[in-house]
């Protein structure tokens, strides 16, 4: 789940005040009407990209992705953009081979050099999906359902970056000029960690990015049925723990009892990691995190958020924590571990019985600041070496971190902030929750730090989007009334 | 892995002495000189068996069992003996469709009714194979590489089914009388546990197996390139524990630290089973293991059989036990548990950053006497009980056992073990080792136990075959002599 869309307002060159640059409340209200009047035909937009099944994860679906930026392209032209695609260069895949990554759409409006510039960030590509997951209607086919659009991609991430996309549009239509600039960045590899993207971003910084200051990310979700700022999302270290006991499988009846079994010193691996109220064990982690504020405290005192109704949401009898400060603290600000499952042992419905040779287990560690993902890894294996040697056991034995995503925070009290308050409060009429993201946006961390960029959150994915799981969905609410809030948001950074 | 030879000696009607049933020694050097002779005619019959995909566990390879079948009958009834397809009546499939089983061979040779009868048990169909499992020469395929025939099925257990008929196409092709009087059971579904084959041996107690007193099992393997005759078997117990969280999977940013997450509730409980050194933790097993006698204690002591170069052979550095006899009683008398693997976490290659929503973790017992599989399920369900209930959990948590087979004993001083130990010297001239079997074959219990028949294992496969693993094989060696121990085993019994 990421979607960035980078808002940068440049202020740059003659001096203007926020007046000149915005709309009038009667221009506003005739955009907001237009969102209105042409929802059925953003709906209609959205089910054809929905129905292009851009899942990045699937090399045999390369065509689709080409055709979902081809579309894209095609629609970013239609406001008038120039579009550079822009060469993401090569990776390689699980096989060895080499692929040549799907570009990347860096596109810009024309500029007004009197106006600041914005630049938003998304991506069209999708996570997996197939009938057999458990979807009620097929995931590439748009359904409505009271008032839901479900299809894969609806709110990660092709609703939010269509809604940017009509909010412009909007304007156009009715003849307004854009409060700012606008620029664009829009890519097709998210969902399997952006390979290329961020040397993209570091070599344009004093091209394309040069006259960009804000950034603005939408992908992810409200944490209610109220709208929402994100401030911050964490990182994710992903290892896996290997250990090898034979050459190949063996039969359990004819070698069990005798051999030194991988999954007997892989459970025992995995089962040292945490304990069952989800504290993690691996000395060092929950000293490094930072230390709760007063004034970050005082943020979650006035968030609606029901712990007993999310937690309803997911079929789960309770959660962990019984305070809703609680929770929140622990899905946004302190790490989490999950065990994701085990490659190479019997997976399949029924019985084998089998000593599997050769188990990988697979799990990840959200980290969140100031955990420092090198350590983090020094940690995991030294003490995961520890337990493997109280195993006493002569199997072949590898930990080894194969990705790692650094975690993201804003300073709330920055200006982007501001605006994003005053349009959802114009929208909606309530005060936005500020909010944070469990889950790794890992671009946010790289405008911020490598491009020194300031960067917000604005989601308008409903909290029960289903993201990466069945059933995606975004409500029709959420996708047109994101759209007024792109709108307005526009309107209120050029006041600022 | 199951083979059970049938050779029921039946000592009715008028008196005879063992004389005159047997063979001359140079009718049957004649009768060992064919079986040398017609070699290559064998191996190539059993490369037309290997070629029949009889996987029983696929649904969709029907047509092979149904072909493996028919080629079965036309070579016993080559041999002269009458057929019968028992019906196996039906079963239900995972799916919840029910299925018609493919029927029982039952077959017997014309009878003399001064001679004892006996009755070869084996089955035809195989357990899954393909190239991708890691084969270096197609699994259907029968290829000899140094004196090695490679194929599915090769030991396990097509091979020693041939090598029965062909024991018995020798005496006919030589125009010499069968010592004894000869029945066969051939079944198509052992691999999948033999559905409906209990209930025809029960059925048919009085009638087609009332005059049969010997049983010979040879769906096993040596222990060494010595030959060997087995007097027992373990049992085997099956068991699903299940953990479900949440009604679907989650995403592990979205929901990890707040979740009582399915997967560290079931890693804790199968982390419970045992401990690194391999010993079953759940209180009362190691207890119901019968004693060990000193009768029993001096059969390990001849055995040959060097834990080093078993270890080597599957690529296990060393054993959980330093000494030969240790390592025998761990795989044959004393009970193993084995974590097979788990269904519905993750379990591809490259990486996933869920929450399982329902898993079910899988594992076996290896059941030995004295113990009960009903005791051995309550045993197992209270000990997950109570560590479940320390993981203060509210997830949904079942264990189940989902099938049980029990072990089997036979008296090494019954006269089939003499019979046996006879034949091994003529053809092998050595004495064979006195060896049991870890794995499963519930037909010998079935047949000790419920029709009271004396049952042998008489395996010829060699100690590396592979059964249910890479690279299945059989030697040329070994089945082609297996072949000759047959022939002379059918004369032995007839002396005794």
């Amino acid at each position: 789940m990421k979607l960035a869309f980078i808002v940068l307002v440049l202020i740059s060159g003659t001096e203007m005040t926020s007046a000149e640059a915005s709309l009038s409340a009667t221009d506003m209200d005739q955009v907001l009407q237009y969102i209105d009047n042409h929802q059925e035909e953003f709906v209609q937009t959205l089910s054809k990209w929905i129905a292009i099944e851009s899942d990045s994860s699937n090399t045999q679906l390369r065509g689709e992705i080409d055709k979902m930026l081809n579309v894209t392209v095609k629609k970013i032209k239609k406001l008038g953009a120039t579009v550079e695609l822009a060469d993401a260069g090569s990776h390689q895949l699980p096989d060895g081979t080499s692929e040549v990554l799907p570009p990347v759409i860096l596109a810009e409006l024309k500029k007004d050099p009197k106006k600041p510039t914005v630049c938003f960030y998304g991506h069209v590509d999708v996570q997996a999906a197939s009938m057999s997951d458990g979807w009620a209607a097929h995931p590439y086919s748009l359904t409505e359902v009271n008032g839901d659009l479900y299809g894969r991609g609806t709110t990660d991430n092709k609703g939010p970056v269509l809604a940017w996309l009509h909010a412009i549009e909007a304007y156009q239509a009715l003849n307004q000029e854009l409060p700012i600039n606008i620029k664009f960045i829009i890519e097709a590899m998210e969902e399997v960690s952006s390979p290329g993207l961020d040397q993209i971003l570091v070599q344009r910084r004093e091209t394309f990015f040069s006259d960009v200051d804000y950034i603005v990310i939408s992908d992810n979700v409200w944490l209610s049925r109220k709208p929402a700022l994100t401030y911050g999302t964490r990182g994710d270290c992903c290892f896996y723990v290997e250990v090898e006991s034979s050459k190949q499988d063996l039969h359990s009846g004819v070698f069990g009892g005798i051999v030194h079994e991988a999954m007997t010193d892989l459970i025992a691996l995995l089962g040292s990691l945490l304990d069952s109220s989800g504290r993690i064990l691996i000395p060092g982690i929950n000293e490094s995190v930072a230390l709760l504020t007063e004034e970050e405290k005082k943020l979650y005192e006035d968030i609606e958020f029901d712990i007993d109704t999310h937690a309803k949401s997911i079929g789960a009898k309770r959660f962990l924590q019984n305070t809703k400060e609680d929770v929140l603290l622990h899905i946004w600000r302190y790490p989490s571990l999950s065990i994701h499952g085990i490659e190479g042992a019997f997976s399949s419905p029924g019985f084998k019985t089998v000593i599997p040779a050769k188990v990988i287990g697979k799990f990840s560690i959200r980290q969140v600041p100031d955990m420092d993902a090198l350590l983090l890894e020094k940690q995991v294996t030294e003490y995961l070496n520890n337990i493997f040697a109280k195993q006493n056991s002569p199997n072949s034995f590898k930990v080894s971190m194969i990705s790692s995503a650094k975690p993201w925070r804003a300073d709330v009290n920055n200006p982007q902030y501001t605006a994003g308050r005053r349009a959802v409060k114009k929208v909606f009429n309530v005060d936005p929750d500020m909010i944070r993201e469990g889950s790794t946006i890992p671009v946010a961390n790289t405008f911020q730090n490598a491009l020194k960029k300031n960067v917000i959150m604005l989601p308008i994915g409903p909290f029960d989007a289903g993201e990466h799981s069945q059933n995606e969905k975004i409500s029709r609410h959420n996708y047109i009334n994101g759209t007024k809030l792109f709108a307005v948001y526009l309107d209120e950074l050029s006041k600022l």
